[in-house]
């Protein structure tokens, strides 16, 4: 840090998360002294502003990282095994927004709501979480440090920015081709997306869970410190812009008081309670978009189980589900330094 | 009956479900002799085709039943409430499609691949389930009968058609506002509906879930002769046009198998298998719609535990959800007195 601040690189800054990591520094002043934007060759030259002023897009190679203290990566797994160890090398400590290094022992994946103290042992990169597991950690984990969380049952409503700003384009396409009467084209999603939904396109393992719902269960095990905590993930796609919903019912250790979980979300960093039973207002997808926090609601009891509790969930993919978790892992970091 | 075939009243024929029973009777070629269209006083006059007929609508008043066989009431649980006696009086079976008389314990409430020996017991009247209630009956049902289901976690994704012809006209002109970057204006729903989603949008009772909820519940354990059937449901609006998906996850008395559920799945009336791992492809609204079958798949092992089975399920609101259901009750009804 010199006395302005931060050198400052995001790579992959065109995409859709990439352009919300600008948003969200500049929202939270987030000391910049110097920003270096990277993206592939085709990029090169495009503009980006940042705080009133344009940057243009460098092309991203080991050398770009010299003299850089925080490095977001948000350009896909596979630029980010290409490029992070040149990073590390370089001096910078990454936050890895792909699912490269979420996985790997050594390397801390963070929510930090959740496990801030998992910063502490980061070799140079910490990796953000997927989407869906940043979301639900949010709205869960105050609940797990309350009743103690056996098993998770959840179903989502996931937006169509998870698959980038060319699959919300799509979902604006197929919208106005609807319209307009014309024949609708898929290009990124392998199913129509306008008025339809469907199991999310990543592929179905063995276990019979897709990528994005293994995922889910492996990193919320991870983020909880709870390596064998069941989960049953259903991870659906639908014709939403940019904000993820879920459906979740947890079952608990202790006996559930749905009061009690009111009030614990309601003091609860990163959750906005929004629980209006008399004018049936609840978690929605366009109220949680551009929003920091998650919002939780519709939490009552399994009329059979005094030992479950179900509620609904929204938070913006693009900001607590990447580009805001991402940019609060770095303020996280500075913190600890300070 | 006479030769042609029955006389057949259609209460709320200028509706979303009325005109599906009209399209579904001649789908099904439905022995009609003579069809009388009933609806409040001011849809009287407008004309509607039944096999290549145009058929006038008449005013829905008690005199309107006399010489009708079937009559089908889709108008409303107020309605249902002032005329049905009227139907039955005159010498009609009813098929109720509103919520008015499902609940009570003299009239049965059925799905034909669920429960049909509950017609038997009819007084005139047999009630057409919820359509979530009514689409979810018929995929788990088969797996009910293998495995004993022991308790069921749903959330849905609900189209705007149940809400009726003017929500759907909602979902359309909301879409087509944002396409022409005009003011999204909301009449129908409280909420706006095109890309978002929401809680379903009936009062929450005490029990802190919400009508649409509890008829789930309700229904479900009354078809199934299971009155204490634990159920922890979630009803969401999503903006697809008009088919319901639901995420199921049961829990079970004997253990599972995956492949064991896919036999017995394929074989049971009223559900097509759509569970193509190789190529992604499961049940979604776009494909169910038009389709009388419920599609069921993504069937998988609860990863923690053995007697615990998940699958997506996408069904036609207005056919098995509705209208088809309906008229299946009747052909059933005319089966049995054959």
């Amino acid at each position: 840090m010199n006395k302005n601040g931060y050198n400052v690189a995001v790579v992959g800054a065109t995409g859709a998360v990439g352009v919300e990591i600008l948003r969200v520094m500049e929202r939270r002043k987030f000391p910049v002294a110097n920003l270096k934007l990277l993206a592939s060759a085709r990029s090169v030259g495009k503009k980006l502003d940042f705080n009133g002023k344009d940057y243009a897009v460098e092309e991203l190679n080991a050398a770009a990282f010299a003299g850089i203290d925080y490095a977001f990566f948000s350009a896909g797994a596979t630029r980010s095994r290409e490029f992070v160890d040149a990073a590390i090398k370089a001096g910078a400590v990454v936050v890895d927004n792909s699912s490269a290094f979420r996985m790997k022992e050594d390397v801390p994946l963070v929510v930090p709501e959740v496990n801030p103290q998992d910063l502490q042992n980061n070799k140079g990169v910490v990796a953000n979480p997927n989407c869906c597991a940043a979301i639900l950690a949010v709205a869960i984990w105050p609940l797990h440090k309350e009743f103690g969380i056996k098993r998770i049952v959840v179903s989502t409503y996931q937006s169509a920015s998870g698959a980038g700003a060319q699959a919300m384009a799509e979902l604006e396409d197929q919208v106005k081709s609807h319209v307009e009467k014309r024949k609708i084209e898929k290009k990124v999603f392998p199913h129509q997306i306008a008025f339809n939904l469907f199991s999310h396109n990543t592929k179905v393992a063995a276990n019979g869970y897709n990528e994005e719902e293994n995922k889910l269960i492996e990193e919320i095990r991870k983020m909880f410190h709870e390596p064998n905590l069941p989960i049953v993930p259903t991870c659906i796609r639908v014709p939403v812009l940019r904000a993820h919903s879920e459906s979740v019912v947890i079952e608990t250790e202790k006996p559930v008081d749905v009061e009690k979980a009111r009030q614990v979300l309601a003091k609860s960093p990163g959750v906005k309670l929004v629980d209006n039973v008399e004018q049936n207002h609840f978690p929605m997808p366009l109220e949680a978009t551009g929003d920091l926090d998650v919002l939780v609601g519709r939490i009552r009891k399994d009329l059979a189980n005094d030992h479950s509790l179900a509620l609904f969930v929204s938070g913006d993919q693009l900001l607590k589900g990447a580009a805001w978790n991402a940019v609060q892992i770095a303020e996280e970091l500075i913190k600890a330094k300070a």
